[in-house]
């Protein structure tokens, strides 16, 4: 029996108040309105970014999850590049075509972007609803849902052979590393990078720079359990900031000669970004901020680190115009360009989120993928 | 009768203390060394930074002035670029062409530039000497004397026919500026350009962002008697912050829709330099310090605001790698690509060094320039 046009009860897991667990219960999905996409969720990550929100978001109650791919169940009034049937990646940053962003070649965070912050659609309301009470959408995804809703702009129609436990990488992770080395840095042949945080991202980061062409690539984390890893990615050396006496960013100088031409913050700490920004070359050095920093962290900085020329800068998304770019992600996948398995440790039913949070809080665990 | 090989008696202004006043006095230059250069300055120019510097140096006593043409009196050993009786400019920033900065296309800061910060040659002495005492050198150039010696890799020989009184703004305020909108930011045809702070070297930013095509030009200045320069070297609009309620950055990102494409901070003070980063577009925005923070100045900057994607970079003598392209930038003034003229509104003898440093700190005037 069609479900289409129908509310459609499931399962989801709603986080009520802040640090509370995630909780499976049945929810209430309305139908998608003008220029929206209902989708079925196959299979969605668990990203490092997400383990911050459990604590730190303003909304409550919420659905989390915005590394997902699934199948379209049904579509609004007016859209037009999906329908029903179609593989989708969610995309928690949108983009609408037509904003001072999305009109830019530099840049991809699309101005939807910011209004979808407020957890509601764009009419106002949400299309969720648990025990008679209106659940906050995140950013243009919420994917720990059997279904959700979101907005046409904020979906990628994928190749239909495309393995949805897989790709749904694409949706966050993967991307934002890969392309904060290709696309935001625009690492070069032959150059040194440093990445600090050796997370899903930061390996992606290092995928990059090696799909760049990079000579040296030094990883950098406190936790040496990630070292084996990161060598498999590409990394070429790894280092502990606990094994010396001297700040890490006085170790990379040294071990650069001058500092690498590149570096990476995967973490969203303070001071690791102003040490990855130490690190890299005094004089054409670019330093790339890919940690999430919550709300409120500010950055204090020696104004001296950029009087000779250093660059920092910010990326979402590893620089990827959304619609654009994840189908050709997707495929360049499908034609083995790169890899996502060894970014994938462990799978487990979407009953047992619960484990697969406390799995992604170990440091153990790269990417859990939920099987919805 | 020829000076080459002997010590040169010669008129240089002195500044024995933080703060005092410019003494012209006697001092002895001695002959340049293996790989030394000595220049009979014929003009310079007063920088902005040069007032900053008047109080806030670690070595006395100094000859200062960092904006110099002049005449190559004599070389020493092993010096092949230049020989006696060449038009030179004096180069702050050295070329080496062996270090990894000099190797590396993306940056312009040769190692060698810390090492003269010592105010000392290479084989740590000095080349001045005023009542018996020993005179501290300025960065490889020290050009408020009749004589000067600095390293054969800080000199630039230029055009032959050049007017020495003009082209020595291009040893540091213009390239400064114009290079700092046309190699650091890059500055796009048909984009919008922010640029506080109007002296000489935000006036050349302007005249940089104007030659890159910039279809909007925002000058920011407290002083609004510097508008009318600033529009005459292509400022579309020019604003007060004084004039606003609101922060200024709020001003700019209401003009411009979302942001300026490109903001330069030109004038050294780290508020300014959040301000002109706030300004530019979250997504694709990009900042470029030209400013001089004197040391230890520390920059307080949220994170939220890299995180969509803005870059914040650094620059010096706008990132033209020296010996290779100031004669270059001298041969397109001779070929009237660009015009110095409105840049300098006062010409003074070099007895007249105290009026020029009181002129150059009301405002009023931009580039002062001494004929010594």
């Amino acid at each position: 029996m069609s479900t289409i046009g129908k509310v459609i009860k499931c399962k989801a897991a709603i986080l009520w108040e802040p640090g509370a667990p995630l909780s499976i219960e049945e929810v209430e999905v309305a139908p998608p309105r003008a220029q929206e996409v209902r989708i079925k969720i196959v299979a969605t990550g668990l990203c490092g970014t997400e383990m911050k929100m459990l604590k730190n978001l303003r909304i409550y109650p919420i659905i989390l999850g915005h590394e997902g791919a699934g199948i379209v169940e049904s579509v609004g009034e007016g859209v037009s590049s999906v329908k029903t049937g179609d593989k989708v990646i969610t995309l928690f940053l949108p983009q609408c075509g037509e904003c001072t962003s999305c009109l830019n070649p530099g840049g991809n965070v699309c101005i939807k972007f910011k209004e979808s912050q407020s957890g509601l659609m764009s009419d106002g309301t949400t299309r969720f609803t648990c025990k008679g009470k209106s659940v906050y959408h995140l950013t243009n995804t919420s994917t720990f849902t059997e279904y959700t809703v979101t907005k046409e702009i904020a979906v990628a129609k994928i190749d239909a052979g495309a393995p949805l436990e897989k790709v749904c990488l694409i949706s966050c992770g993967f991307s934002t590393g890969y392309g904060a080395a290709i696309n935001t840095a625009q690492v070069t042949a032959g150059s040194t990078c440093a990445v600090f945080g050796l997370g899903g991202v930061g390996l992606s980061v290092i995928m990059g720079c090696k799909a760049a062409g990079a000579a040296r690539i030094i990883a950098v984390d406190i936790n040496k359990d990630k070292f084996e890893k990161a060598k498999q990615m590409g990394a070429t050396g790894c280092i502990s900031p606990e094994d010396f006496e001297k700040p890490i960013q006085e170790v990379l100088i040294e071990m650069t000669d001058a500092g690498a031409d590149f570096s990476f913050e995967v973490i969203g700490n303070p001071e690791t970004v102003v040490a990855a920004l130490t690190s890299c070359h005094e004089s054409h050095g670019v330093c790339v901020i890919v940690g999430w920093m919550t709300v409120g962290v500010q950055l204090n900085i020696s104004g001296g680190l950029f009087f000779s020329g250093r660059s920092l800068k910010g990326t979402v998304f590893g620089g990827w115009k959304s619609r654009d770019h994840v189908p050709k992600l997707v495929s360049d996948y499908m034609a083995k360009k790169f890899n996502l398995d060894p970014l994938i440790t462990h799978t487990l039913n979407f009953d047992k989120i619960s484990e697969a949070v406390a799995l992604m809080k170990t440091g153990k665990c790269i990417r859990c993928i939920l099987m919805i």
